[in-house]
């Protein structure tokens, strides 16, 4: 008899019927006599309706509102699978954030859990109930109704599951694992039966779209077994997010292809090239609480410097708007940017011990006439940017070159 | 500089474009120097859809899970209002149940308050706030949400007013204030500019639906200057509820129609007519925490008695259910029903003071060929159950009749 964490997202439980389906699912665990904690997202459309409400209030939603409004969707599905579950005869007690409760720090729309209390989960659990929390929610210090940012809801499950000390994590989502990329672009993308954490952690914040990025940081850290699988499909062993690399030496270099369109560009032009400046620009990025992804600064023109970053494309304009507050004071000649453009990447562990991947990447989108305009690279990922039109294109040669099929 | 608690009701936030009328209402009402608390409903048509997924789950789905599920719909008109407002450069924070906290007891789906801390409302205020709270819910002492039954958004303002001993409570409704009767049914009806607390009493317990009969009760037991307003049109000054008799010795008998299609009848046949009978049925239906409106009890044959009573619709079947469960100990020779009938009745504070009213009543209704089903008279009020197929055809003919028009 085990414990067990598992998440259902939007999709498996976008209707009354899926939310059915994911109750079976749950009395089935359970009748294996094993303990289970689930969390679950907004059911599918829900978080976007809302958003759509809220945005019809304020240009920029006032974020602790915002968190008022958005948690509704996940207190709905909770509410609504303790009802399903206790229709075939399971137990179940359903838990917003604030009930547990899952504490968080006090940024708004983007929370980080602090702090999960674990003592009425488990007298649930004692009591052979099966207890269902909202995910992607919680409450800060002064009461106020958090919420974790989009995904939120794996990094809840995660988060849980550490707490708890479960001895799995399983994610239902609307794939049966990890492929080698998206499927829908590739159609020869290939699952992973196993994904290295680091791995995973750079598929993940590549925008591979599996699981949230924060999430596998949190797996990472608290040494979380985690597993993906299909909520669509029964059976099936999904892929295992592994936390030791393993000794194969005949691992391919490279072992996935990521991609992310939730990028913008911005260029900061003709800065004085003088120690400060980045951290003058970033801190103030920073300070508003918006993640940079990649960075580069070039040479410009008489003692000047072009400084480029990339944001979330939502953080496209308030960046912009920021920025231009703090021309003069930065003293750059020009700020623009584009938000037409996109990651892609190429991820594994096995490029450590193996030269020439870059070169072949940049080859290949080469032969494709694809221009690259960012390049930033780690231990196990080869990153660019490039124009959005080129995306599935680019994961298409990519992932023939690298052989993933 | 007065302290105003202004409810809206789920009409009144029905749509973006609604709740940004209520925030100009508020802000109009702000501007003016006054310290505003502001209660909302869901928005209209939230409630049932809601109420319909729940369904889908579960034929009687589990009370604590329902109120978890419905408790959002005010959630999300909270956050909405307070974006509205600062949307407009006023200041507002928004507050669920369990925040303010409103504390309620363990009747899940029709929870009673028990008490409610003011005291972070009171320090919003002072800084200049308006304060908005979600209508219709609260927490109990499990820290479970807890629902205070249809309409009891009306009941959180008036308790709210009350605990902040606020100079008024305004109900804002998509009427503009309490009529002789539903101007719907009979376009004749007039506006009453006031109405005493007895009278209001009768008429929203009778079903005129301006005001849910607890908030009024409430009302009256903690002193609220209550008034009923106009969400849709400007200006206006409503209804004012009083809670002293004036001394027109003039007053008409008869100050308004009322009735109510939230009535089923239940009969209870062939019981022994001995001390204790009535207690049995009664007590184990007051322990099921059902609500009885009407009760007779007739001679039947040879020693026994036949018990009648009535009840909101929807608890038809549970209390059919629950009594044909009672029927041998209770010795019952049969149990039915019929939940087509309505009350209709007729209210004034100056029908003490006026022989002839209820056998007016009656003359009025036989004259159509109404049948009368039961009668239950008090101090200013008669009422009458029939079928509702006539219950237009009762209320207008009743109208004419007390010369109401």
């Amino acid at each position: 008899m085990a414990l067990i964490v598992q998440k259902y997202g939007g999709t498996s439980v976008g209707s009354a019927e899926r939310i059915k389906n994911v109750a079976k699912r749950v009395a089935k665990t359970r009748a294996e006599g094993h303990d289970v904690v689930v969390v679950v997202s907004a059911m599918s459309g829900e978080t976007n309706r809302l958003v759509a409400l809220a945005h019809e209030m304020q240009d920029f939603p006032d974020p602790r509102e915002l968190d008022v409004v958005l948690s509704t969707g996940e207190q709905v599905t909770i509410g609504l699978l303790a009802m399903a579950l206790k229709n075939i005869g399971v137990d179940a007690k359903s838990y917003t954030g604030w009930q547990v409760p899952v504490r968080t720090d006090n940024a708004h729309t983007k929370a980080r859990i602090e702090d999960i209390d674990d003592k009425v989960m488990r007298a649930d659990l004692k009591e052979g109930k099966v207890v269902i929390v909202a995910g992607f929610q919680g409450v800060n210090a002064n009461g106020d109704i958090s919420t974790l940012g989009r995904g939120g809801s794996d990094t809840s499950a995660v988060a849980l599951a550490a707490a708890l000390k479960a001895d799995e994590c399983q994610i239902y989502t609307d794939v049966d694992g990890v492929y080698t990329t998206d499927p829908r672009v590739v159609p020869e993308a290939r699952r992973l039966d196993t994904v290295t954490f680091e791995e995973m952690l750079e598929l993940a914040s590549l925008g591979s779209k599996v699981l949230q990025i924060r999430s596998v940081e949190f797996a990472g850290k608290y040494k979380v077994r985690l597993r993906v699988l299909s909520s669509l499909q029964e059976g099936g062993s999904g892929t295992l997010i592994t936390f030791e690399e393993d000794n194969n030496m005949e691992r391919a270099a490279v072992s996935g292809i990521a991609f992310d369109k939730n990028q913008a560009r911005v260029n900061v032009r003709g800065v004085p090239d003088k120690p400060g400046v980045a951290y003058q620009i970033l801190g103030a990025v920073a300070n508003a609480n918006i993640e940079v992804d990649m960075i580069i600064q070039n040479v410009g023109a008489e003692g000047t410097t072009d400084f480029s970053f990339t944001v979330p494309r939502g953080e496209y304009k308030p960046v912009l708007e920021l920025l231009n507050g703090l021309k003069e004071s930065i003293g750059a000649a020009e700020i623009d940017g584009d938000d037409t453009v996109c990651k892609v990447s190429i991820v594994g562990l096995g490029m450590r011990s193996h030269v020439g991947v870059a070169s072949k990447m940049f080859r290949t989108l080469a032969e494709e006439g694809i221009n690259i305009q960012m390049i930033s690279t780690s231990e196990i990922k080869v990153s660019v940017l490039i124009d959005e039109k080129y995306m599935e294109l680019a994961t298409r040669v990519l992932h023939k070159a690298f052989d993933l099929g």
